[in-house]
C-alpha cells in the first residue's frame, strides 16, 4: 500500500518520478485563466480562517457539500465560519475519488504543512492550526500566490470594467512590489447573450457610458468593443474568454438582427444564431489583429436548480454538463476566419466529454496556423480538462486525445479556473498526471528510455508546464 | 495467472478483498427494480432444468445466442430444453469478456457449486448435475431468492394490474411464510406513449374498467391514475418506473392534446411532447406527494430487427442503444418540479453511455433535495449501470462518475433488472467491482489506509450495498 | 523498464505473448479495405526513398507534420524528398503516444531491420540506410506487400472506373505472377452526394458514358449502377464502401427528387435525405443479391481548413471527427432491408467515438442474419477502429464493445485503410492489442487458462486475424 498522498502521489513509475521531480515540480506557474479578484490581490487580502480561503467563493466545494446533504445555511448561508468548515470537514471522507478531496489535501500539505486527512474528527485541530498559520506573515493574497510560484495571472473581466485594480497592480509589478503580473482577460459574454434581454441592455448601457460611444446599432457596438479591446490591451490583456450554453453559428445580417433587438422585438433561434455568429466572428478578427488568444468554453447548462438559484443566484453551483457541440458550426467559425486570414490563436474547451475527440481533432485541423513557414504552430489548441472534467480521468483523457490525434509537446498545459487563492495546487495535480502518463509510455516500451530521450522528454514537460504558455500568449516577465 | 473466477474474482488488492469479505459479501439484497413475475414467487415455481431458469425469459441471453449465430429455434423457438441449453453452452466460450459469461458462471458456482467452465464439452455433465440439484429441496423460486439473501423485491407492474399476487405474497410475508417482501412498482409507460395509438387506447380502457372511472379527458385519466397510485401504495409500492425512447418535454396544453388524440387525430411531434411532458410532470408530483421514487430509464431503441420481432414480438432482444438525452429538457422537468416543491425522489438511468457524465452531474444539481436542513439528500440520484452498460467498464464508469462529480457514499447501489430467479449474482458482481475500486484508491495512496479510515470505508460499502436503499425508498422489514 | 518496442511490444502477460507468437504473428493478411493504387502494384512501383513510401500519399503523416508546425512546403509542397523526410524525423519525438509514432517504428523494424528511434539526430543515418535497402531487390510494391503476407487486397474504386489495372492483376494472379489478389471495391459516394452538384453531374456523365446508358432519370441511374456492379463483380469485387458526413435516411419519392436535381433545382435537406436514403437502400438490395458486403463509414467532417484545402484540395488532411449518427435512421435502413429480405452483409464504422456503443449494439441486433438456421451469423458487424480512432485506446474500445455487448469471436478483424505500401504493420499493431486483451482476461481470472481453453482462444485469434474475413466476404485464394 502506498502511503496516503505522499511525495510520490500519482507517480507510479521511476520515469514518472524522474520527470516530475527533475523537470515539472519547480516550474513557475503561468495561470492564463482564473476568476480571482484583482482587488483582493492589490489589497493583500488576509484571511482569518480556512472557510474564508476555501468556501467563500468556490462553487466546486459548495457543490460537494450540497451533494452530501449539507443544508444551504452551511454552504452559502449565514452559519458562522467554523460551523461551515466543520460541515465541509465532516463530508470530506465521503468525497473519496473526487478531485476536490485531493486538492483540499494538497492545499493543506503545501500551504500549511498538514498531512492529516481532514474529517469530522480532525476538523477542530486543523481549523486551529490553519487559523494560527493564516495570522502569521506570508499568508496574504500576494504571498499565497508567490508561494505557488505564480508568475502570470489572467483574471476574467467584463469589457465595461475600468480595470483600476489591474492598473494599480501593473504599477506595483513595475515597481517590483509584486512578484507576478496580474493581467485582465476580455470576456464579452453579456454582449453575446442577446437573448438575455435585461443583461444585454445593461451591458450595452454600461459599455456605452464607459467609452462615451452611443450603442444604438451594430456600428456603435463594434466601435465600443474595439475601444474596450484597445484599453484592455493597454493594461496587458493577452487573453479573451467566451462561454456558451448553445454554440450557435449562422451567417446572416447580424446588424439587422441587432436593430430588431434594440427595438425590443423577441428574436428567433435563427436570429440569435446570426447575431452571436456575427459578433463572435467580428471579435475573433479583432483578437487576431491584436495578437490576443480566444478561449471558447463550450457545453455547460446553468442554473438548473431553482433552490440553488434562490439561495445564491447565478454561478451558485446549480450548473452542470450540457449539450455537445455541433462540429459543423465550430468548423464554419474557424474555417471562415482562417479563410479570410483572421483566425486568432484559439483554445477550445469542452464540458461535455462527448466533445473531447471532436474538439481535439478540430483544433488539430487548424494547428498549423496561417503562416506559410509554420511559425505560428499550435495556433488552435485543444485546452485542458475543464471544470466538471477536471479530475484524473478527465485530465488523462485530454492528454491522451492530444497524443493520439495531435501532439502534446506544443500544449499550453494547465490553468486553474480558480476562485480561491490556494487552488494553484491544481497545476501540481496536472503535472503529476502528465508525468505519470509520459513515464508509463517509456516504462512500457512505447517510447525510448535512453538518456537523450529522457532529457528531451524532460524539456517537453517544462514546455508544457510553462514555456509553451509564455510563448503562445506572448507574456513578458 | 489468477485462478479462474475464484473467491478473489475481480478483487485485485488486499484492501479490496478486505472491503468485500468483511463488509460487502454478506449484505442482504434490496432489489428495487426487476421484472420477476410475482405469480411464480407465490406459487413457489420449480424448475426442471437450467433452460427454464436461464433461457425462458432472459433476453440478455437470447441476444448472446443470436449474435453467435444460433438459429431462433434454439433461442425462443420450439427446440427442446436440452437442445437449447446445449446451444447456449456451445457458444459460451465465444462470450469471453461478456458480463453474461461471468454471470452464468457465478450462478453455477453460487447456486449449484459448479466451478467447471461451461462449454460444448461440459454441457451434458453440467446439465445433468443441475437437473438433479433443481429436483432437490430448496430450489423453488422462493428458496432461490432466499439463498441470495433477498429481502426486498420490487417488480414492474402496469397501473391497470390488480396486484393479486402481490397481495397474496404480502399476506404470506406478514405470516412469516416468505422471508422477503415482494412489492409492486408502478410503470405507466403505456399511458405515456400516446403515439402508440392502439396500446394507448387499450391501456385507457383497461384502467377505466379497473377503477370504474371514465377516461374521456385529461381529468379522467389523472383521476384514474391517482386511484391506481393509491391502490399501489396500499400494496406497499415505493417505486415507480418509466422508459423512454425519446425523452420529450415541452410545456403546453396537455389536456387539449389528449382531447385531440381521443378524437383520433394524429399528433405532431410537438403535441406528443406536450402530452408526455404534462403527464410525466403530473405523475412526478403525485409521486412526491406519496413519497414514491421515480425511476427514469432513458435511451434505448427498440424492435430494430423485424426478424426478432416476427419471432418473438416486443422485448424479444432486438433492442439496443439509442439516442442521447437533451440535458435542457431533463433540467426543465426536474427544475420545474423542484421550483414548485414537487420534486420526487428520482433516479436517472442512461443506456447511451454518452449521457453518463451529463446525468451524473444533472442528478447532483438536485441531490441536495428540497428540505432546508438537507435531510433529504441524495434525492436525485444517478442510477447504476443499466442493461447494455451493465458490464465491468459500465459499472466502473458509473462509480467513477459518482465519485468525480458527486459522491458515492449516498448511492442506492445496484439492482438486477432481472428476468431470472438466479440473476441476483449481479449484486455480487457490482459489489466486487465497487470494492475493487475503493481498494485501489486506498492502495494507490489516493485515500487514507489507516484503520479508522478503512472502517469508515467499510461502513460506506454497507451503505451502498443495502442500507442507503432501505432509507432512500423507505422500505420496512 | 521494458525495452523500446521490442518483440514483446504491447504484450504484457505470458498468455498475451503465447497467443500472439503461437497464433497471430504468422497469420496472412486479408486487407479488405485500403486506398492503394492498383496501377502501382501492377507496375511493381519502386521507391527511391522513404519520403516516396511514407509521405507521398499518407494524410495521416501530413496531419502530424502540420500539427507540429511543419510548413506546408515540407508536407505536400515542393521541398525535396530529403528535406521532407528530415522534417518528419525532426517532429517524430513530439509524436509520443501517437499511433503514427508506433507505425513508423514498426515499419522501420519490419521492412528495414532498423531498431533506432527516428529523430532529427538519426534522420540522415536512417535515410541513407533505407535508401540503400530500397534500391535492392525485393522492395518494389508487390514485394513489399508479399513481405507483409498480404493475400487479399481490396482497393477503393469509383463505379465509373474501368478497373483495367485490376483486370491485368487478376490475370497475373491466375498466372502465378503475383502472390495475392487485388480486388476492386465499389464506392459510389459521388452518386450519393447529390448536394455536391458539380461532382454529381460529372459522376453521372462518366458513368453514363462508361456503360452507354442514358442517366436522365432514377431508372437510368439504377440501371447504370447495376451494370457497373455486375462489371465489378466480374472483376472479383466482394466489398462496397460508403462514406457519409451526414447519415440521412428518409423514405419518400426518390425518383421525383432526382428529377428535380436533374432540372437544376436546389434540394432541401429533406429531399437530399430522401434521395440518399432511396439510393442507399437500392444499392444495399443489389449488394445483397450479389453477395457483396456493404461498408458504412460514418462521422467525418471534411475540408475544415481552407489553408489545407488551398494547398492540396480534398482528402488533404484537413478532415476530422464530425457528428454522431442518429440510431433511428440507421435502424430504419437496416431494419427496412431485413424486413424485405434484402439486408446485405454490412459493416458499421464510426469516426465519432460517441457512436461506438450505439453501433456495436445496433450491429448485434442484426448479427443473426436472415437465415432461419443462423448460417449467416455476424451478418452485420461493428467494424474495426477507423482513422482518427485507430490508436491503442480506440482499438481497445472496439474490442471491448464487441465483447461486452456482442461477441468478438466472429469479428472480421482489422484492415489498413492504407495509402502506403508499408502500412500493413497496422495489422500487427491490432493483433498485439487483441492478444494483450485476451491474455489479460485469462491472467486476471476472468476466463479459464487451462490448456484446452487456451487452444480454443488461439483458434479464435486466428479466426479474427484472417479466417473470419475470408469466410465472411467469400474470398477465394
Amino acid at each position: 500500500m502506498k502511503a496516503f498522498m505522499d511525495k510520490d502521489f500519482l507517480l507510479t513509475t521511476e520515469t514518472a518520478r524522474k520527470l516530475f521531480f527533475e523537470y515539472a515540480e519547480d516550474c513557475p506557474i503561468i495561470d492564463y485563466h482564473n476568476h480571482l479578484p484583482a482587488k483582493d490581490i492589490y489589497e493583500r487580502r488576509r484571511y482569518d480562517n480556512l472557510t474564508q480561503v476555501w468556501l467563500e467563493a468556490d462553487h466546486y466545494k459548495w457543490r460537494c457539500m450540497r451533494v452530501c446533504g449539507v443544508a444551504e445555511e452551511y454552504v452559502t448561508g449565514k452559519a458562522d465560519d467554523y460551523a461551515k468548515f466543520a460541515e465541509f470537514a465532516r463530508i470530506m471522507p465521503k468525497l473519496i475519488g473526487s478531485p476536490v478531496y485531493h486538492w483540499a489535501h494538497l492545499e493543506l500539505q503545501r500551504y500549511f504543512g498538514i498531512y492529516t486527512p481532514l474529517s469530522e474528527k480532525t476538523a477542530k485541530e486543523i481549523w486551529d492550526k490553519t487559523c494560527e498559520i493564516l495570522q502569521s506573515e506570508g499568508f496574504d493574497a500576494v504571498s499565497l500566490l508567490d508561494k505557488a510560484q505564480a508568475k502570470i495571472l489572467c483574471t476574467t473581466d467584463d469589457p465595461a470594467d475600468d480595470l483600476a485594480w489591474h492598473q494599480k497592480l501593473a504599477a506595483e509589478y513595475e515597481a517590483g512590489k509584486v512578484p507576478f503580473r496580474t493581467l485582465p482577460s476580455f470576456r464579452p459574454d453579456r454582449f453575446l447573450n442577446i437573448d438575455q434581454t435585461e443583461n444585454w441592455d445593461r451591458a450595452l448601457a454600461q459599455l456605452s457610458e464607459r467609452y462615451g460611444i452611443a450603442i444604438d446599432s451594430w456600428e456603435g457596438l463594434t466601435s465600443a468593443l474595439k475601444a474596450s479591446l484597445d484599453f484592455f490591451c493597454s493594461v496587458g490583456c493577452k487573453v479573451t474568454d467566451h462561454g456558451f450554453l448553445h454554440f450557435r453559428y449562422v451567417e446572416g445580417d447580424h446588424a439587422a438582427v441587432m436593430a430588431k433587438a434594440l427595438e425590443g422585438v423577441t428574436l428567433t433561434e435563427e436570429e440569435i444564431a446570426v447575431y452571436q455568429g456575427g459578433l463572435l466572428r467580428f471579435l475573433a478578427s479583432e483578437y487576431e489583429a491584436r495578437g490576443l488568444a480566444m478561449q471558447l468554453h463550450l457545453g455547460p447548462i446553468r442554473n438548473n436548480s431553482p433552490k440553488v438559484w434562490k439561495a445564491f443566484g447565478a454561478d451558485g453551483g446549480g450548473d452542470s454538463i450540457g449539450e455537445a457541440t455541433d462540429p459543423f458550426k465550430l468548423s464554419a467559425l474557424l474555417g471562415g476566419l482562417e479563410g479570410e486570414g483572421h483566425l486568432p490563436k484559439t483554445i477550445l474547451y469542452n464540458l461535455n466529454p462527448n466533445d473531447s475527440a471532436m474538439m481535439a481533432t478540430m483544433a488539430a485541423n487548424f494547428a498549423a496556423g496561417t503562416e506559410a513557414d509554420g511559425s505560428d504552430s499550435g495556433k488552435v489548441q485543444y485546452g485542458a480538462a475543464w471544470w466538471l472534467l477536471d479530475h484524473i480521468r478527465g485530465m488523462q483523457d485530454q492528454i491522451d486525445q492530444l497524443m493520439e490525434t495531435g501532439q502534446i509537446s506544443g500544449s499550453v498545459g494547465m490553468l486553474t479556473d480558480s476562485r480561491s487563492f490556494t487552488s494553484f495546487v491544481r497545476h501540481e495535480y496536472y503535472r503529476r498526471i502528465l508525468c505519470d502518463k509520459l513515464g508509463y509510455l517509456v516504462e512500457s516500451g512505447q517510447y525510448p528510455g535512453d538518456e537523450d530521450s529522457l532529457e528531451a522528454l524532460g524539456q517537453m514537460v517544462e514546455d508544457i508546464c510553462w514555456k509553451n504558455a509564455v510563448n503562445y500568449f506572448g507574456f513578458e516577465f
